[in-house]
């Protein structure tokens, strides 16, 4: 299926394509949604579909109204499922089936699931086949399965080059993002792999075996996404192999391998922050379900630290000043931490500490918060000295900040080398754990020193 | 060039890596540096290079010293900038010279630039020609002219297949990551581009003119790294060609995409914790410069709250166990806030919320944070009710409670959408930014209510 060149004209920036989403709006909102259509129509289908996500509902609606059902669909192919299940809630059951079987099955149950559960199944009903219902229900979104084609370049290891080119030619335009071949055996097992240079740039008497290369990672169907972007990563692949039994049962291709990667990396940024899985812009009750629950045991973490300062309000009673300086000792530490904890998450996922030594990242944060905290440690004594006028307060708090520091550095490296070591995925909770001992530990500090210090404060 | 085949044998797990690099320190530590080579040497660069890297000085140092040329500068292939660079301070200049030159261009630049300055210019003055001098200075590394190739792909317009297969040979084993060929008029003027798959299969006499389509996004050797990652994300693309004045000067193949890719989603995640720059396991100096401004610049943000704090010295004074709540207001609108944060700067840099309204999105988080804040709000009520029997103080807090979620959801919006409309990356600031806010905000209304209904309280 060729995309039709109408749609596929101009390429433009995020500026021009905020201008334009503008112009649309306001077409809409004036009821010319013909002339809005006509300002979409010259773009490229996934500019087209990120300015449609966007409308208002109402104005969405209008515009899907006027496109063709073939818009639509090609319009569906450059959405990713969140935009997608959005603009689908507006499509009749029709041309919302045929937009879904046009679409990467991985992408197809995405949106299904994304949609009301009564209209997914109608869907499904109407397209049948490899989307049945348990797919909707419990798809594994996250595998090399969901993310392979099932369309892929193959040639027969006994023939020669001629007979591959003749092979080639059933893919009938599949294959543009395709960087190798694969050669099967007579038992279609698969024997190996051949650049695509290496077969466009060989005379047709050449034969195929004479060029094959061995396969470099095959995958399974079931092979994380997150294993399946570390291999590309790691050995610089363009594109792998999913085997079952010796089998050639899909491909993921480069641009998948990119898909997952940003993936991947996206899951990575929002788990960091407790909002993986939500969208900044999908409906409100999956964000409520997505935040709520981190919120809540957030509240019970920051309990932790309520019940540690509430230890000292007798010290607190005598110098209630103390209180003033608790989020400074608390916000630092808690900055530091992260700092610490999201590059060794981020140098775990690029596979970058494999085989190194916990002592030595632990040793090697810990001096510099130390470094960090003696600074730091200097600057808030002295400010607090000029401010608050009290040497003894500037004493205490000043070492309260060099030890949290010290202990930031620590915590940020040591709860995700802890949570990897018992097979825990070290961006889920990590932020959370870091930021409590934080601030325990640094309101601990801060108010123990100060009551055993108390005559020099008061 | 050629990989040995004896260097590119298997791959391996992480897990199996760290088992490989645990036993490689063992052997070192014990003199027996002919064996831990024997056990790294069947081992893919990749997976040598990153095993080498993550040795303790010493252990690097006599690694180093029994490895083959050949083999250090195939390993450098496939390590990434920092790793190299801490591998190469061990090498001798004649070595670390010989592997820059088989480097990707911008990879050595970056790999000289983490040398100590002598010895990068030693270096530099042994390779000469493409590295020179001011290239170690000033290198632009987040640009398409840093990830370009300049070996790929071309053919000519005018001729056959047959014709452009001969060309095709030429690259000599330097094609394996490409989809495309690319098609030069008369002039050598860009022209065009033809899918590998359709050179692969089509006859020697077809004409490459019949097979030419046009070329979707041509870039300069300036466009950000940014930019290039966004193009092929949005525009499912596998190579993007550079282009200066109609003639086509470098392409980046997909490998190179997908690094661009990931080095832009590790720059993000790095600029929401402010560490973008630092490594986990690089220099200390390196990484107090990254950390140190930002933690300085915390360090006001902290003493804003603290002054906040301070206003209501004689609440305090009255009601010392308000200070105990201080972190369970400032730590939920901090982590609300940073969710709605991280969120909405992930989808600003995947282009998701091109031309989507600031007010829909900034409504959007107001509603959340208040039923988040309602919830949390009734929480935090009842259990400061039940631990401290003050129904007063119960209301108070949650009443600051609501309200702090709210404004975390506002200031978690706005504040990236903000700093967008002024030109600046939302990545860089927004945590300091957001978190500042809801620590002041939150105090003032904590216990600017207190202050008011202090004899609900007391």
């Amino acid at each position: 299926m060729v995309e039709p060149a109408a749609y596929q004209q101009t390429i433009i920036s995020t500026d021009e394509a905020t201008v334009i989403a503008r112009e649309v709006r306001r077409l809409i909102r004036n009821g010319e949604e013909q002339s809005a259509w006509e300002q979409l129509r010259r773009l490229h289908p996934a500019d087209m579909g990120s300015i449609v996500a966007t409308l208002p509902r109402n104005s969405r609606e209008a515009i899907v109204a006027v496109m063709s059902p073939d818009a639509v669909v090609w319009m569906f192919r450059h959405m990713n499922p969140v935009q997608a299940a959005r603009v689908g809630t507006r499509l009749g059951t029709g041309v919302l089936s045929a937009a879904l079987t046009q679409v990467h099955p991985r992408s197809a149950v995405d949106i299904l699931r994304r949609l009301p559960r009564a209209r997914a199944r109608e869907v499904v009903e109407v397209i049948g086949g490899p989307l049945e219902d348990e797919h909707v229900e419990t798809p594994e979104l996250d595998t090399a399965g969901a993310f392979m084609v099932t369309h892929f370049p193959a040639v027969a290891q006994a023939g020669r080059v001629e007979d591959a080119r003749e092979s080639l030619r059933e893919l009938e335009g599949n294959g543009h993002s395709f960087t190798h071949v694969f050669v099967l055996d007579e038992g279609q097992n698969l024997a190996g792999q051949i650049s695509m240079i290496d077969l466009a740039m060989s005379a047709d008497q050449t034969s195929v075996d004479s060029l094959t290369s061995p396969i470099m990672a095959p995958v399974s169907a079931d092979t994380p996404r997150e294993e399946c972007a570390r291999l590309q990563r790691h050995y610089n692949l363009t594109q792998l192999p999913v085997v079952d039994d010796g089998k050639l049962i899909g491909v993921i291709p480069a641009t998948y391998l990119l898909s997952a990667s940003v993936a991947q990396d996206t899951e990575q940024i929002l788990q960091v922050a407790n909002v993986a899985g939500d969208s900044a812009d999908g409906p409100l009750l999956g964000s409520i379900r997505t935040r709520l629950p981190w919120l809540t045991i957030n509240l019970g973490t920051t309990f932790l630290a309520a019940f540690t300062v509430s230890l000292f309000e007798s010290t607190l009673a005598r110098v209630v000043v103390l209180a003033a300086f608790l989020p400074v000792v608390a916000g630092q530490g808690g900055i530091g931490g992260t700092q610490t904890l999201t590059l060794i998450v981020r140098a775990m996922a690029l596979g970058e500490l494999v085989g190194m030594r916990a002592r030595r990242l632990l040793t090697r944060e810990l001096i510099l918060g130390l470094i960090h905290g003696v600074w730091l440690g200097v600057l808030v004594a002295v400010i607090a000295a000029l401010w608050k006028q009290n040497l003894g307060l500037a004493l205490v708090l000043g070492m309260a900040m060099l030890g949290n520091m010290a202990m930031a550095g620590v915590v940020g490296a040591g709860v995700p080398l802890l949570l990897r070591r018992i097979g825990i995925d070290p961006a889920v909770a990590s932020a959370v754990a870091v930021t409590t001992v934080t601030d325990v530990f640094g309101f601990l500090l801060f108010l123990g020193i100060a009551s055993i210090a108390i005559n020099l404060i008061v």
